[in-house]
């Protein structure tokens, strides 16, 4: 998942930032004048959006001379990304590329740091991301969890079957709908049935009930773990997600529960990475 | 600035979720049912972009019951938007409308926070948002910090002038482009000249030359309030900022450093507020 | 999946038609005059995109006086949409709405005649649409055949798996893509796993291997029917779709090979269905 | 009119098939491998698109080696596109490519084999085409009936006069409206006055009225002929043109007829061309 | 023509007045405080864009209590729409909507103007403007010209047959393209053929070569009043239109001298109309 | 402030343009053909718009082989912009060009000759202009005051602070405004507060209260030299500027008033440049 935004996108975060040009650039008069602007990580970082700033500072008109692929691990104080051009050039591009990378590489380290931990405990445990992103960044934020090494758990509601209270609401509840599961299924032969349990008993009745993946919310990490094995002796078949509160903290907690997916929010909000930017005249 | 997002940004968030419609939904065949959602805080927050999910829920084709303003101060367990429809109408905009409130209170709330703290020292000090907001969530992270009690540092490149090194790089440094600043000023006349100090040394320069404001960048507080002390003395003046890794924690301990203004980019990220939605059949 | 195109891509249908207004109108002076206008099934029709023309007439300034539901499956001769306004409202939406009309419920018809020919021999067989819609289409298509009682089989490439000899030409070929599986599984684990077969050979290979379904592409019903019978008896838990020339003509042959699926794309074409508008002076 | 599409429409197409990437290929592991992509004829085909799948083509990061222009007719078996690039970058572009080649050749092939049938017998005769395109794709179909050696009948409402019974109902009918004509003609001087007819006595009347053309919707062949040999001997000045239901099977018994224009749809729907695209590792 | 420009268009101007909201009203704490506004003609003039602005000012949150129609014509001192709502919403739609009004008015005015006064000279001449709008105003260009009583000579390129020296160079000059007449007319039989003549001598070459109309540019009014009477002696059926440099000042000169047709673009440009806004608390 | 529109936005132009292709070249078969464009200045001009210009025809596949930047002063017969290309390259990019070069410089010239009036009689005065643009054209605007010597007044109601009699009317008049101001100023310490007088009296009273600048609003030069003497002695560090009805006419007798700024409107409308444009055939 390691393409580019597309251009209108990027015009569009140029939009945001000037719309009109630099103003400051412009008094000072040096917008002619040539410079070179280096991008350095901070700390221990796994980019993203290096594609993406490497063509908004060429939509601003400077040559890019160094450039490193979306996905890359990188110790702190490494120059990954560098253009030249001129002074305005390289000021209109400058801030919207640091907050781009810093932005997506945020996420991009999260998730890194989430699914290294994760499969220290268990190398099979898949890592994937809900759908609460930040209105508007969902482009970055798919492309910045996969660069981590994590996949979408649902793009959005069109694609996937995922039950939750709020829908067997209006069908009298979890059993009338587990009743109505057998027609779902053959409807819906290509996707998989997911449907969310909020307590241990309702988990059981789900893995029961031949749906192919159970997600348990919000359940701490000891009663998951009891909970999981009463499952697999149950139904051996049907797979397990947790969900809920899921972070870098208890990451690895959660993964030794011996669910098969963690599912998580949490990698996109949190500080963004923290990447230098030099400009200097040449 | 507490008006609303335009319909077609808020079309777009409706379309980045689900594109062509809601599977689930769709399959179980609840999407005449009737029911109600309903929005309620789970921890103090100040609220925004209640008027955007109130708009987005219309959109879906729900009837809005109940809508608090956004910028509205809540403890926990307030319902403070409520909306009735068909369930299909609900559910398209159930998750959508809980991310534009939860990440749109999330900033208005830390922001809440940091002026509260800071005024408690400093009743005058003013708190301004850099433009480091995430890529494409620059119209409801202005927002948001407006609903909390601070205002934007400048909105982007085209309206300011705002000196970094960056800039005085192509001009020979920091002196020569202050032996400029006389032309500058003529040409700026209704625009106030802000220049960003990296050291106390710079600050002093900057502060005797005649610019508007200085901005003092990632000084600790205590150093900070001696260099405010020796401004003072040169020039009464000029407004002195403080910016640089200004956050919830250490914002008081910066007000209490005599500046007129903090600068911060910290509200722009972190957890979004927790908000509760039910949706229940009627 | 029964929801309305956003007003954005409404509006963009009617700028297309007439960017400047209605000169015919204009010029014979008769824009102010009231009038009606009248939609009528001229053949059995299973109807779409009824909710797009009602709000593309209000959006002219007319007034919808009936409206009734994409998906409903109508005789000849019945009026199913209606609206009166101003000659030139009515007639700014006439055309395009009768467009839109006539290609959406064009696809519905088309898909509900092939999935009950489908059902009728084989009452659990699912029928889904591919991804090969006229570009610029798509929301329109996907509606449709919703409405005509189908499901898309994949809206495109970002949210499943399938694969095809384009992809296993950059392993070595199928079977050291076959021997790749089981790590693809591990990772894709709420995504079902399906591959396409260009022969029986090879519908037998993808059928051990433990994918969760095979694709058999453009194979003759009679040789479908004895593949069907072997993988059954390889692997009673893959399921296995037809592709590949299904259409109206030989749906029912293909449901009767016993397959779990046909995947198809001919409803996406073809003649739209033809529906009388009459406009009339009030 | 053989111009390209503009790039926002082509990242559109790209953005409604791989909004977020190719899961697929980025589960394989096989993105950066090399690859070639083909298309080529599988029968007779009046090419169209070829400038817009190139565009896309590198939009996705391909280099294009082998281009062939819109207009083009080739026998089957033909090569007439080709790009290398990486296996990602093949695979965004492959389905949509096709489906721009397919859907626009498929319309440029009826077109110029309905303006051959047409000509055969008829060599002045000109083929146009109506504004009943499916929604969102009148700029490919314009395209695409301009290089089968048609042209547009009308754009849309904004740049023509064609009186329907739709509009002489507001004026208490066709006479009432022809005794208007002369005030009509004088203020669109530069606008030929096209008027449809729904029967031969009302074509033999607008004929005799001064318009500069009549249109005869609907009227079988034989019947036609006998109408026009009449309006020729009433107004040799006047055109005629034939419409309603006019395609392959009987353009050229309408062309028989004397008319000077055929007006129809029929070629934006139906089988789009069928194009075959071969990928290989390289 | 008297149609309101797309809802998207309007919410564009409003986001080029205030992206993030009004400064000045939020500052003041005014924002929730009643209000009224009421737009007033400062001289006589001809209406355009009330329709936009009445539709923004709702988009602001006023509701609008009274509206006049573009094209109504008014002398001085008249109130033509009205609105109320908070101070906010009438500061939000106040500038933007005057601006509309004037520009659009000021094109509709001029143009009204232009057409009286070639009218009294010659009630049946037609008056047309070019399509040298401004870019990214031709919507309401060709709205205003309407509405003050002319017809747009061409929208753009797509829609109609203009053949300038330009053309004519890369066929040898005026008198081979003249040659290929005959083709050309058969190939647009429902197009009328218009040449730019940039002499008397090319003119009338023009005139006896069987085209439809023939555009004389930038001869002085009494050279073409004897060009023209050559015209109708060679050709009666041939019409005349005078372009190039044509405005409010020898509009009544030109109309004089028995041109069919005037094209001209001065409308488009010049001193918008003066339009009075007050706003007062209610 | 000379960076380039974005691509979309020139894309738009051509779209109004031609959207679907130039039927003339395509009808007259001369489309493949290569030529030459050459644009040059018909008077003194003050260029704006050429790097758009050149942008746009490189989008319709012409050769840039001259360009000139935007800013740039030049006498009359100058050429200023080359392109080379097919014949339909050179007609799809020609008028849309020239439209943007010649409403940008036409800008561009008025805006460089009032500030060369101006600051011959005061070099140190700022010209401003408002954001009374055209609605659709703040870009080009913009672009074209700063090629021509002047700088943004203000570019929206988001980012600066301007009183106005109809904000003041929420607060009971400008008295009780003026006692407000100290918390106005406070809250926006980096903005400058401007607020608009409509009489002499007014002025003073403004002048010292301790705003940063009045605007005065359409007061006769000869009675604006007179307050501004009034204003200097009352508070010397006020600045003082003069707005409505300011133009090349009287612009020289406002900069003598002693003013610090002129604000004016008058550049954005009138005559556009006139610039030739020549294509010949190569």
């Amino acid at each position: 998942m390691i393409t580019c935004l597309p251009d209108t996108e990027i015009e569009r975060f140029l939009e945001e930032d000037l719309p009109y040009g630099d103003l400051t650039t412009h008094l000072l008069g040096i917008g002619q004048k040539r410079g070179e602007i280096c991008f350095t990580t901070r700390h221990d970082t796994t980019l993203c959006c290096t594609e993406e700033a490497a063509r908004l500072l060429e939509k601003c008109g400077c040559r890019v001379t160094l450039q490193t692929s979306s996905g890359t691990r990188l110790p702190a104080k490494q120059t990954f990304l560098r253009a030249e051009g001129a002074a305005q050039a390289l000021h209109a591009g400058w801030k919207v590329a640091v907050n781009l990378l810093e932005y997506g590489s945020g996420i991009a380290t999260r998730t890194a740091r989430i699914v290294t931990a994760a499969r220290e405990i268990n190398p099979c445990i898949a890592v994937l991301t809900t759908r609460k992103t930040f209105p508007g960044t969902k482009k970055i934020a798919i492309k910045a969890i996969c660069a981590g090494g994590a996949l979408p758990h649902r793009l959005g509601l069109s694609e996937t079957v995922l039950v939750f209270k709020q829908h067997t609401a209006f069908m009298g509840g979890l059993e009338p709908f587990l009743r109505h599961l057998k027609t779902l299924k053959r409807e819906a032969l290509e996707t998989r049935i997911i449907v969310e349990a909020d307590s241990p008993e309702e988990a059981l009745l789900i893995a029961q009930s031949g749906v192919d993946l159970v997600q348990v919310d919000k359940l701490p990490p000891d009663q998951l773990k009891a909970l999981v094995e009463q499952i697999r002796q149950i139904n051996p078949a049907v797979k397990v997600s947790a969900a809920g509160g899921i972070n870098e903290q208890n990451a690895a907690e959660y993964a030794a529960t011996g669910v098969d997916i963690l599912v998580l929010s949490s990698v996109y909000f949190g500080k963004p990475a923290d990447i230098g930017a030099t400009i200097v005249a040449v």
